[in-house]
């Protein structure tokens, strides 16, 4: 396998097939790729906009590597894609990023470990196995604390706070007394992000930050670029985004999820290794999107510019949220993506609008 | 069937799977539709972007049936569809824009005819359908003049120009012996286009005029908006969209290319019923560009606002252009589209660049 860039009509294959594979896709067919979508789930939103769509269970390693070796790269766009099926993947093709990330960030004891090896501050965090290591652990940190499984959480799931130590035993239960991280509440006055891309021959560039507003344990709105902010910490950011994307080695988007203290400090909540919610802005809003630059960063290519042409409120459409889209569609300052989801349920992610203002 | 507007979900089908149809594939996946492709070519560019694709002959009355039948809306883009091959989605889906628009653009007598009565200058033609026509027709007209085909016509194809009396008879070997238009020389300065898109309901909003530069008779670059373009002339370019959107009862985007005659006087040169090169600009330079304006206006949806927010200037890849991506994809001022066509071949559009810069 060769390293130089992949020619236009090369195909990228995509493991998972949401709406960030979708937005993989589409933005990949616009740089002349064919994108295969890999994806358990059938008719799933990005196997409709794929040149071709391959739907079978993750561990089905034959249709993995079926998959991969029509692939000249393949990328994921999905955190908890089994490390197994990434590796199969990996034998036959370019995986980009590649198994590292993955392993790295699918487990949050682990996650937090390597972030802070890698001279990157986050919450005080100490693991927990059973209710004594959870008493042990709130003797160390102290509360209020939250306690989270180590793997398989999203969108706020898998989570419970514990204010007291009463509280304990209900939370462990509440998380399915499975392995799980016991987390310091930080002091923080927002919650930003950095989105970035590394490319294959490691040069790393980042979006300005944005700052995330949430709701329910769902992402709301980012607004971006985040005011407020000096120099000092948006470089900060990239240097942040430098030191996890080098020590990932990861090719291709990631974003860092950040707790600002305030006082200039800025603490890592957690990683994604993916293209991301609170990148969604970027697409609209800036030269080159998130979802160019990951699809360039898997091909080999240069990064595109990431600078911000305009201002963006991004604001996520969950749910019911969706219903709207007549309303949305009739807004000229509403830049509306929908997902192509069949049915609206709670909780999820159907869609999103970015509107633009000046910078 | 209803006129009401199509909810996220719906079927849109697009007869043509060139690259016009790729990126409004695209663009309709964004608003949330799923886009089925119907191309007599296999493995045409939007096939591989699309969540179905047909691939037979335009007079497969059963296949073209099948497909309509399951689409929502049905659209073209492509002006030599048969019009038979339309008037079966037209029974059985709602069919924008309507065939009228195709009826009045595929043959040039007809068009240029059409655009007179609806109050818009054009050069001076005749109709041509034999040699002794043709000299009664240079007779009328002068010279130099230029004989064309009436059908099926396009990048410079079936065109003879005419210095002299005595090229007649070449000219008229040199485009087959064909029923042809002859069309005087406008004294122009330069060659602008505008485009437009007209809503179910009738509302017409147009992008700034463009500048065009052509080349071997295929247009290599748009300057957007084009520079010194006074108030009066751009309104005048609107009235002149609405007046030919209104005649043709178009739904849809559809382009207008002008001759601009220097002292403010615009004449029609030619009418595309669908999205145009001209317009390629606005998918990165503008608040709605025209592929998302086009599938808004066959959804039934309100228009997007056209607003620029940057200047442009679009340069297409045409033939071996192509094979400099790499040094397109390493240029940050470069926003590069291609089009996943197979073979490189002189002459054919296979992609092309979009250069912003501040308005």
């Amino acid at each position: 396998m060769t390293t130089a860039p992949l020619s236009p009509g090369s195909v990228i294959g995509i493991l998972g097939g949401g709406q960030l594979g979708r937005m993989l896709a589409t933005a990949g067919a616009a740089l002349g790729f064919d994108v295969h979508v890999y994806e358990p789930e059938p008719d799933c939103p990005a196997s409709r906009v794929a040149a071709r769509s391959f739907c079978a269970p993750w561990d089905d390693e034959g249709a993995v590597q079926a998959f991969a070796e029509r692939c000249d790269a393949v990328t994921y766009e999905f955190e908890n894609v089994p490390v197994a099926t990434v590796g199969i993947a990996a034998r036959v093709s370019h995986l980009r990023p590649g198994a590292r990330s993955l392993e790295l960030t699918q487990d949050r004891l682990v996650e937090k470990s390597f972030i802070n090896e890698a001279g990157v501050a986050t919450v005080p965090f100490a693991a927990v196995d059973d209710i004594q290591s959870l008493e042990a652990a709130i003797a160390q940190i102290g509360l209020p604390a939250v306690l989270k499984t180590r793997r398989f959480g999203y969108d706020g799931k898998g989570q419970a706070w514990i204010r007291e130590p009463g509280d304990a035993a209900k939370a462990w239960q509440a998380i399915g007394e499975k392995p799980a991280i016991l987390e310091g509440a930080a002091a923080f006055t927002r919650e930003l992000s950095v989105v970035a891309a590394r490319s294959v021959d490691g040069m790393v560039k980042a979006w300005p930050l944005g700052e995330n507003i949430h709701g329910d344990g769902i992402l709301k709105q980012t607004l971006a670029p985040a005011t407020g902010v000096d120099a000092a910490t948006q470089a900060r950011a990239l240097e942040i985004a430098r030191a996890i994307g080098g020590g990932l080695q990861h090719v291709g988007v990631f974003a860092v999820e950040l707790f600002d203290l305030g006082s200039g400090g800025l603490v890592v909540n957690e990683i994604a290794p993916r293209v991301h919610n609170t990148g969604h802005w970027t697409m609209d809003a800036c030269g080159c999107g998130q979802f160019e630059q990951h699809m360039r960063a898997v091909a080999g290519w240069p990064l595109g510019d990431p600078s911000p042409h305009s201002a963006c409120v991004m604001t996520n459409l969950i749910g019911e949220d969706a219903n709207d889209w007549a309303a949305l569609a009739a807004d000229p300052q509403a830049r509306l993506h929908l997902y192509g989801k069949r049915a609206v349920r709670a909780g999820r992610k159907m869609g999103h609008v970015n509107r633009l203002s000046p910078l």
